[in-house]
């Protein structure tokens, strides 16, 4: 349990946290706060869980945040907290796409750490604007690209990184999800209505959705810059404003190549995130909602099944890993370990004290990584399917 | 997010508890306390995490437990958290198996609830006794046979009950491991040592530290009561003290047979617990390993997946389910589903509120009939692998 | 492609058979007839196919056998064809189980080679017969126990007998089915009525079908002689007079355990023959259905695939492989493999030439082995689940 | 045995073939040998086995063929044969891919019925030719794009055609090998040279070789006629002359879209062909190297595992089934149905009598086809990966 004997090292007191968006049937802040409180680094103390100023205080009640750090904005929760002698150490954004921007702007203009759920912006130009923020202010900004948190994720960078594979050639990455194959947003579904709207998500549906996911993983674990990409971005349901699927050709720097897909019209998948990896001396697969497993093959011997926690998974997945093989951690776990990460390079950065090198987790560089990704797809795919250099 | 929403419903505050055994390093203890923050509804304020006066209070400080109810005695914490207004909800037993049964016993008898690790106790007598103290004291006493809280396991039993697979003929299920294939007790090994070791674990040994789990979740999903069993249990590896491996035949009433197999000798298997049940209509087949799926099979129809949460998966699985499917969920998960139950089984006896009937949870009364259990088995095993009676 | 470069080495002409049973609509005279054309090592040239005279010469027709040569008895058969300068080398037997040892006999007195169906008889008195009856008639006895001569069943073999798994503790070995779900033989299914009846098929319903494979398979695979059985048979479908279930506990000579499960009831099985063998050093898994894949773990390794022509088989592998790995065999191929196998033997046997050392077919006394299997198991389950020992 | 069952029906002999190429040593030789006789609806009975005379003359004694038909060159085997009265029925083609061409058009024009090996030829403009001269001859031309013979593939085709699926959408197809990891082409292996020589393979390497068998596949079982296509197409292995990887993006007529993947340095896989369609009402999924299973989700229910000859396959895989469900058939299988669709066909051709309307096979069209989708890929990648209509 090398999470739990690490706690309260640095600082011996819990960090504190506050979230902007999330409230009450939110399905992704209820995910944020499971995670947050995994390992027992952190305490949730103030809110602006709405931008209704009733329903944000409703959920805080709920939530069991004190009244006064109940907030109606988070204008008013950054100017407040930062003054206070115990305020939140850092933020955490939950809200619709569009408004990751302004709020993580906002308290990082404070002074306040910020935790934010991916994508990052809505477009290349607000990333941008972030990134330099974030160099000005000094502060740690953590992108919620969860599934690097998975330990067979870090494991199979690990093997990557130590020449396991050889060279690398080949990066076959795919997303396929099958909830939007009819029109549910004419339905009034909550989840598919903001998703599919340009003003709340951008110029990317799927692509931003979960093709951003798929594409920051394959950049994960092979450590490969993307240099070019070529996109075919369809909507295949009548009426559907943005794409519902995404077939991409991928270059990556040094001569790899490889393929991107995501669809969310994939009859049979739920959440079908697999990565396959290949290079000149080995193979590996792994699959998230098998998340336990990674497989790998050295060139001309059998296929190896490596588990978490068991026989052939070395330090980078038992660092972030819970409970003895054989028995699954999920999502939520995976989730944790970005926090449990976070926590790290919070304390680290508080207590200005040394960080351990073996802490990684997504940052705004990642993030601005990911909106360029949409851009040159949705720029790809609009100009007849051409080569679009990343920049 | 139907288990964050029925937080604080009834109390509106957090239910409180104390923890004996499960000091820094113990493994389970840290499981206990993962789940027990999963949902927000317990807070930890006390304990004697050893029977080491020092180490109990070094581990307390680490969790971050106040230092006047860091306890150096179980006994102590008992006499003195009945009598604080803010005192202890509930205790959480995770002491070796042998002291199960007297920490029960003092808390019991103090009028503090029992949350307590399986198995119930070492003897039969022991667990009489307990069942006894339970039902005189007016006091719950929740058994964490964490494999129930498990969302696909709680659709089987729904299928079972709804009589989908008609009238159940045979129940197969197996729980092989192999973390003792070699004589690791002798190289001082803890997990091994005292597991191994008549004195702390009883007459059993693979079949009271897992083939208690086979049995309970057989129990569990089929709502078949053992009226008979035979069973041959063995020890493999030289100078073992006790049983690393159990063959055993079973007669359930009613007239459904089966078997059940564990081991800690089957080399390749990490916690391979599966079920399988097959009545005069279909079968079902579930894997720990892989616990969002079930599988089922109609008779004279193809295989179904059914998926934690997806299509097929009833109001049984997603009472105990936080994210969608897809999103693998893990053993933290079921376990944190078991203090779930818990949670809302003490908040009606608290607050003397009535308690949502599709709440479930392991009792006093199902560590007996494990106790009976392994001691049938080896009986059974010593008279030469005759059917004994479960009592 | 060494079993076709092998052909005509020794006589120069392809083997002459004749088919007792097995006439049109017979399935596994089919399969026998595809098994024999496989390899291109036999030619069908005479036939008995029915005990109703006509129907035998219709079914001769129907397979290309000329006239003269398609008889209207077995005892006619075999009294021709020794006679002839081109008479058949051998016979093959796919009568109903009671006809086996009757056919046996007649052919073997009249100097002919057998090639038999499993079960051998059905009674052990019978068997015995005709074990010393081959003896005294120098004749070779085949039996087609066709799981035997799938190519990873043979790599599983010489991997245990290399020693890659160490000492064998456990043996675990299942066949389950469930076409016998529903009390089809009262319908008039004709495969379902003998099968169920004791005067075509002996003492054992289900035990004496598929549960001699699963015995055979276990004993082919580790080498083990079986000492002792304890089991419960079970007829669940009511009416039924033979058992549809079989569960049975092994004792091998030297210390090895284990356990047997068949079924006929099983619902979700179509013919899920599954062995699993556990050493002191490592275990493996073999799964009939996905006949060409091995699972293999060395203790404390990750586990591995082994595939069939693939990295990690062997030579016992590859001498009874047709397609490169990735291609898949089949049921068909499997079974081929065991005539040619008999075309070696046959071939030493005529020519009086050597035979390679690597040739293995089950033979009459694999037979006589199934026959008291099933006795034992019989006699254990009518004696209320008693051991029973192997004579 | 529905195959068996119809032999002789037409003209109650066997069907006569004579062989080009696949000589001893030859694999693909040995495979169509196997895959005619396994329905004993052919006899081989005369061959041109290699361009070297003696050892044409050498593989046909070996392979039990009669002197006076064991020709040293494929033009006097054309010209002999058509003047016997016993002449053969159709000529199976089996040399290298650059002499498909001169050898089929030599028999057609001898007035000879062809199966050819895939792909057809090694130019498109060879391959109209041949189509032009299949058409002015009359006779059958029998493509053996073999994977299409596999039941379950036959099922997929009917389930798309029955609008299960409902409108299809996308096509994910992809074919990963990994044996041309290393530059084995210049060790001398044998298979490797020719198929990365541009002299005898063609244009394409990779692609040729089997990119077009899941070009094929994927417009077999949805009927989908390609309209336009984007390649990227690489040699990853120094020196290497042709591709040894290729990623195509797909345009259908209609409007369904997709991707196509073929790989040869892909670590880890064998012949990992898999075939994905989406459509609006329904996913399935086929992976080659099981192919006894077919993965079909209903959209909104549960994912279903239909089995050849099991529950939920029908008559268009039960046409083409050999055993049971549960018993796996293999790559001969599948080859062989190609063989029994074929024999079907001549016999209605050559007995002037109705063909069932069930009977389907790959034809000299679908290898004009694959020698356009070759093409077109190449000249897409030649370009600078940009859409190249189909012609």
């Amino acid at each position: 349990m090398a999470i739990e004997a690490s706690k309260h090292k640095t600082t011996q007191r819990k960090l504190r946290l506050g979230m902007v968006g999330g409230g009450e049937g939110a399905f992704i802040g209820a995910v944020h706060r499971i995670a947050l409180r995994m390992d027992d680094q952190f305490e949730l103390v103030a809110g602006a869980f709405s931008s209704d100023p009733a329903r944000a205080k409703a959920s805080a009640l709920t939530l069991g945040i004190s009244a006064d750090r109940a907030y109606g904005s988070f204008q008013d929760m950054a100017t407040v907290e930062v003054a206070r002698s115990d305020g939140i150490d850092a933020v955490i954004i939950v809200t619709p796409n569009h408004m990751h921007g302004p709020v993580a702007k906002a308290f990082l203009k404070a002074g306040i750490h910020v935790i934010c759920d991916k994508p990052l912006t809505t477009t290349v130009q607000d990333a941008e604007e972030l990134v330099e923020l974030v160099k000005t202010s000094g502060k740690l900004f953590v992108l919620t690209h969860n599934y690097t948190g998975y330990p067979m994720v870090r494991q199979a960078r690990a093997m990557v990184a130590a020449g396991e594979l050889g060279v690398i050639r080949l990066v076959q990455v795919e997303y396929p999800q099958d909830w939007l194959t009819e029109a549910v947003e004419q339905t009034g579904q909550k989840q598919a209505s903001w998703r599919t709207d340009p003003a709340r998500s951008g110029a990317g549906g799927c692509i931003g959705d979960i093709g951003t996911h798929a594409y920051n993983l394959a950049g994960f674990v092979t450590g490969l810059k993307l240099e070019a990409l070529l996109a075919q971005l369809t909507s295949f349901v009548p009426g559907r404003l943005l794409d519902d699927d995404c077939q991409i050709l991928l270059r990556y720097q040094g001569g790899a190549r490889g393929s991107l897909w995501a669809s969310q019209v994939a009859v049979g998948h739920e959440n079908g995130l697999k990565l396959r990896v290949y290079g000149s001396r080995g193979g590996l697969e792994w699959v998230q909602a098998d998340q336990n497993y990674l497989w790998f093959t050295p060139f001309g011997e059998p296929k190896r099944l490596i588990t978490r926690a068991g026989a052939g998974a070395g330090s980078s997945a038992a660092r972030v890993t819970r409970v003895p093989s054989g028995h699954p951690e999920g999502y939520l776990e995976g989730f944790a370990n970005i926090y449990t990460e976070a926590a790290l390079a919070l304390r680290a950065a508080i207590d200005n004290s040394p960080l351990d090198p073996a802490v990684v987790y997504p940052t705004v560089q990642d993030g601005l990584d990911g909106m360029k990704f949409i851009a040159a797809a949705v720029e790809s795919s609009n100009n007849g399917n051409v080569w679009v250099k990343l920049k």
